[in-house]
């Protein structure tokens, strides 16, 4: 079993996802701005697992700090939760987790700060629980679209290595694996950071589900083979009309699947949608630095040192691509508005 | 101005393009073998320069010969023509040059073998000039296409490092920016051997074109930011119904170009159509090695050594998603295979 990110007494141990897989390496964090740097440097990525880590984050930052009262504990909570929530501006989890642990503080009554300061820890755990329930039961809604015998593709990475649990999209996959199904996965390298090449691989092969990477820009090629069965990926944000932002590539492989008619799901938790956001076009994308195209690992450069390039990090695919969202509460489809209305009011 | 491949005297000076744009350096190709090797390793590559290196190695190959007769040569031609055919399966342009060459060889009544092999040269010299004419007449038919202000989305190389001139795709693109036109390039890196990144960018630099690099899989979101008034690539060969074999990636695009009703256009000069291939599923497709894919220039891994990996070096875009072919003779429309057996007869 991968653990991204593990709670160790008195700190978070978190496997440094940019050395994968060549470096298996742990970071001890125990400050505040480690899990800031871990967050923004990719260490630690996935929208449902950089929520967990930020909440354990906000604990991190109140931790050693001296209040006289309840309400500058709060006040500090309110800061540090904004400090934290700038790391990156796309994934709403990250948001949802901060939110979800100062309102709990709001809410209690305790004025012990000691108290108080171990209920921000104690909501962490719960968190990270709550998010691993939810990849089993996303899992388990899944295996309704995976057949018998399923040729899957995905992007990105939507695994153990995003979540608190086996994973979004990779939940579903890993469980038709174990359920016997015949699973074949291809999986898009994901430019510029390489997070299929680098990490679904690597979790793909930890589980000995059969696996072949590919370039994103094969993907066409694949589907005109009639290769790919199903296009399974993972979330950052939903909006309230079933658009759905996600890493760079996502819309393009949603328009490439409605054109060869192969069905295009998205597997995420609830906590990834943000009823907020009435449309895709309200969700901010994230554009990350110039120099993450230019090489690779900024250690291999790919073209000239001056090269002008465009790298957001996310895009947003409309609800009229996506054939179904599975979430741990059950699979929705459209028309979206009113499915979603429906999933988060129950 | 590029020089790709330059005859001088008694050798064929090639730039290394897999060196680029880091190091600039200069092959001296005196063997017919260093030909093979450049020409299989993409030292040099693109469809009509491979034709023209092909032929300046035919004659390398032959120059040495000791031959007793013109039947003898003639023969020896056939046999050093199969070995550089096989250096790449997909670009007809290289069976088409040493087929030129050896037409020409049978045809003539010399029986002077020293006299026949200078005419093997010639017709290589003749070959690359012809190439550089054809250049010069796709960049004036396409700019019919090309408006005052234009943002063009190109993929993989289609420059003066592809061809014996300015280039068939840049070439347009290049002969807008002389013309005085408002033009601005997005190029997409081309995965696994990052021809767009490297080369691409290097040659519109060169030229002072305005330029932005991305990966491949940003493509989709440009054009639904409406932020690309045409794509416009190569071809490697095309069929007698206008499908186009081109850089993995090239049909993809060309799906995304129509679902965003963006103009798809293909730039090649007449050498490149293959009437013996009847249709796309004529055309050999060239699967390289999957260690391409795993690293970046062999140097850099992005994944585990033992993934497993997809790489096509080519795919086939049928032509009901092609706008149009800018051909050295006109620009040519649907449906294709009327049109391409009118202007291949003229």
């Amino acid at each position: 079993m991968i653990h991204a990110a593990t709670w160790k007494h008195d700190h978070l141990e978190l496997l440094d996802q940019t050395r994968l897989p060549e470096v298996t390496r742990y970071l001890e964090c125990r400050r505040i701005e480690e899990i800031f740097e871990a967050i923004q440097s990719l260490r630690v990525r996935g929208a449902p697992l950089i929520g967990i880590t930020a909440a354990y984050g906000l604990y991190l930052g109140l931790r050693e700090l001296v209040v006289p009262s309840r309400a500058a504990l709060v006040q500090a909570a309110q800061e540090k939760s904004a400090y934290l929530a700038a790391a990156r501006p796309t994934a709403v989890n990250l948001f949802w987790a901060l939110q979800t642990v100062r309102q709990q503080l709001d809410a209690s009554a305790e004025t012990d700060v000691q108290v108080l300061k171990d209920r921000v820890l104690q909501l962490a755990i719960e968190l990270h629980e709550d998010d691993r329930r939810r990849c089993e039961a996303i899992a388990e809604q899944g295996q309704e679209v995976v057949p018998a015998q399923a040729r899957i593709l995905t992007h990105c990475n939507a695994g153990a290595l995003a979540t608190g649990g086996i994973g979004t999209a990779l939940g579903v996959i890993l469980k038709a694996h174990l359920d016997g199904k015949q699973v074949q996965v291809f999986a898009d390298e994901t430019r510029p950071v390489l997070q299929g090449a680098r990490l679904t691989m690597w979790e793909l092969a930890a589980n000995g589900i059969p696996a072949q990477l590919i370039c994103d820009n094969m993907a066409a090629a694949l589907m005109q083979q009639r290769k790919v069965d199903l296009v399974l990926v993972g979330a950052d944000r939903i909006a309230a009309d079933g658009s759905v932002a996600n890493k760079i590539g996502t819309y393009g492989l949603a328009v490439l699947a409605k054109y060869h008619k192969v069905p295009f799901y998205v597997a995420a938790p609830l906590s990834t949608f943000d009823l907020a956001a009435s449309t895709g076009r309200a969700i901010p994308i994230e554009i990350r630095a110039e120099a993450e195209v230019r090489s690779v690992f900024g250690k291999c450069p790919i073209t000239m040192p001056e090269a002008k390039c465009w790298n957001p990090a996310f895009d947003v695919t409309p609800p009229e691509l996506i054939t179904g969202i599975i979430t741990d509460k059950g699979i929705i489809g459209p028309p979206y508005a009113q499915s979603i209305a429906r999933i988060l009011a129950d």
